[in-house]
């Protein structure tokens, strides 16, 4: 069996004008899809990042991939080496080994460990908004709305605020109140991006501590500066900022800049590379969670297989997918319940893309025009006195 | 398909007697073989260490195994826990899988990255036999005729010599000889055991630098003593002594103790865990090669998926398998050419086992009675006033 062709389709779907340190979502959040077919005909679905550079990349791979048996995965990462690139190709590719054997992608890499996988509810400060009903959430009050919403509709049992966005004191209080709120049961986290300086995250990461939290990721940046919150806070520190490649690791060996490092197939190079980053991850003594961007049904399926053989993620995996709408899957969107998802048992990846959903989001992206995700361009029209400070706070 | 049946058989073969630092194998040396067998009458099958303790160790992951998916190796490998026993009841999973599929080992673990896998000449110091026509090595002059021979039968290009025989200064002699013998493009390698003390090992490793050495492995024993010697001897340091579990890591992290480390699917926890290891490796910047015990060809097939699958290994392998004359596998013995094997392409491991033929070898386990494996019985028959000092040189 050998891959006859590959497709590389940029996409484009709603997304609320969500906040973070460095400004708002755009209303359109745009992604890859990759489609491989083999010779028998048997199909294949990755997802990755958008824009044009990686829709480059990819195409870049064609001939690496064409001709290739969907089993020779150590081949081709090592012949396309860019993992954000590699990523997507292997996903589709274990996907159709699945196929062609009646296993699951988890069956495939040696078995799922766990049935479910828990998730976070991903809480954004944001703006209104007329094509959601979540309203202007931009202070405390208005998260622990959100957060009370996020628990009552999917039942997440693990707050994630993106944090970065109001003042340090201000999200703290938030903090407070989900804390208040949801009780000792539930667990809290906060990602200010990386825009507190030093000594903001050493005074937020002690004050923070009474709150009990299950850790403070990237409160500022700088793998030095991490290591120097660290050794300072009584929280543990996580990221997916400052460990983000295999470089990283001998500097973060020697510095110890954090306790918990963010899995993401995406840019660790596939579910295989999650699992050798498990791996890596137990040997140093350090956990591992799961970081997310926005992003569609294919790569939630492979997130959930990722969760499934790695058994050293044992955080709830953040996902960005409560806020999306729409997808290119046949069929319902995932739905979480719970605060969970199941893994998909089907043959693959458990999902298939709709070739007319796939066309829609298309069309979405060629009217968006968005060459690459830009936070900065529509921040103004919300803050007209918006400047890109660094650190912020 | 449900693992229906595990079978756990000891076996001896015939064993010259081979020096090392710590005495003389036996006449015979002991393994254990695993056939696993599925409700659809699928088998597999797995070779690992010898004696009492390793049979009784699988007799006891029995109930974790029957009844399970041969898929479900993650989850078999959390239960087993002991990485001794799990390898070889993977490997047989593995062959399972990969015959259900129409799939090589390798072509199941992310394709073959090689087609061939080089090995090293085992040289080895040896008292003569009646049973083998190698006669005795215990000098220089006899260690590079055993060299030729090794060069000229299998064509090997790497030559191992197992050191901390003789006094150093004459296995320093013996390097000479190779060198000059087979000039700069074969490559040398030593591996005292561990039994120099780091004053010697110093010593030794400044003059060995002049032959070009690809290699000094576990000149001493201790992972702060190795790193003492790394640190004074300009040859690269590998080990199978003091970095040879997971729990190794972060000490050798901190102390440097070796250059290149090596693998071995039986006590690192199988052919994914080979994997693992090549990439734990590749991350904190050390080189892989592989360790081998005396095996039969059950073994040697999983060496040889393992080599194929797992890119970090740039060295050529050890095997002991040129001093075997016997095994448990169908059909002819693996025989080397220009020092390399084929990776195996059939289904599965691409090894049988024929039933005869183990019969015989545990006919000959029964009959050797020996519960484990012990260099020390025999070596005051060869040498009288025989004192196992530590260390030695």
């Amino acid at each position: 069996m050998k891959i006859a062709e590959l497709r590389v389709t940029p996409v484009a779907f709603a997304d609320p004008p969500l906040r973070n340190s460095t400004g708002v979502h755009e209303p359109y959040a745009i992604r890859t899809i990759v489609q491989v077919r083999t010779d028998e005909g048997l199909e294949g679905a990755g997802e990755t990042y958008g824009g044009q550079s990686i829709v480059e990349g990819i195409e870049a791979a064609r001939p690496l991939v064409i001709g290739q048996s969907p089993t020779r995965l150590e081949c081709m990462r090592m012949a396309i080496r860019d993992p954000h690139v590699y990523s997507p190709i292997e996903v589709a590719c274990l996907d159709i080994t699945g196929k062609a054997m009646g296993l699951s992608v988890s069956e495939l890499l040696g078995g799922p460990i766990r049935n479910q996988v828990e998730f976070s509810a991903y809480l954004f400060y944001k703006y209104e908004d007329e094509n959601d009903d979540w309203g202007r959430v931009m202070d405390p009050e208005a998260m622990l709305r959100e957060a009370k919403r996020f628990h009552r509709t999917w039942g997440f049992k693990c707050h994630k605020l993106k944090g970065g966005v109001l003042k340090p004191e201000e999200e703290l209080e938030t903090l407070r109140m989900l804390r208040e709120h949801f009780g000792d049961s539930h667990q809290l986290r906060i990602d200010p991006n990386g825009v507190w300086a030093v000594g903001t995250s050493i005074r937020m990461g002690k004050a923070m501590a009474q709150y009990n939290m299950e850790y403070l990721e990237d409160p500022c940046s700088g793998m030095a500066q991490m290591a120097e919150v660290r050794e300072n806070v009584p929280v543990p520190l996580s990221t997916n900022g400052v460990v983000t490649a295999w470089s990283h690791f001998p500097e973060a060996v020697e510095l110890g800049p954090v306790d918990v490092v963010l899995s993401d197939h995406h840019y660790w190079g596939g579910l295989v590379a999650t699992k050798y980053l498990g791996h890596v991850c137990e040997v140093l003594g350090l956990g591992v969670s799961m970081h997310s961007n926005s992003h569609l049904g294919v790569s939630l399926a492979a997130m959930l297989h990722a969760a499934a053989v790695t058994p050293q993620i044992t955080y709830a995996c953040d996902s960005h997918y409560p806020w999306v709408k729409e997808d290119v899957i046949r069929g319902e969107m995932f739905r979480f319940q719970d605060g969970c998802l199941d893994v998909p048992r089907g043959p693959g990846l458990g999902v298939e893309i709709d070739p007319e959903k796939l066309g829609r989001l298309h069309e979405k992206y060629l009217r968006a025009k968005q060459a690459r995700r830009d936070d900065q361009r529509l921040i103004r029209t919300y803050e007209p006195n918006w400047v890109n400070r660094f650190p912020r706070w």
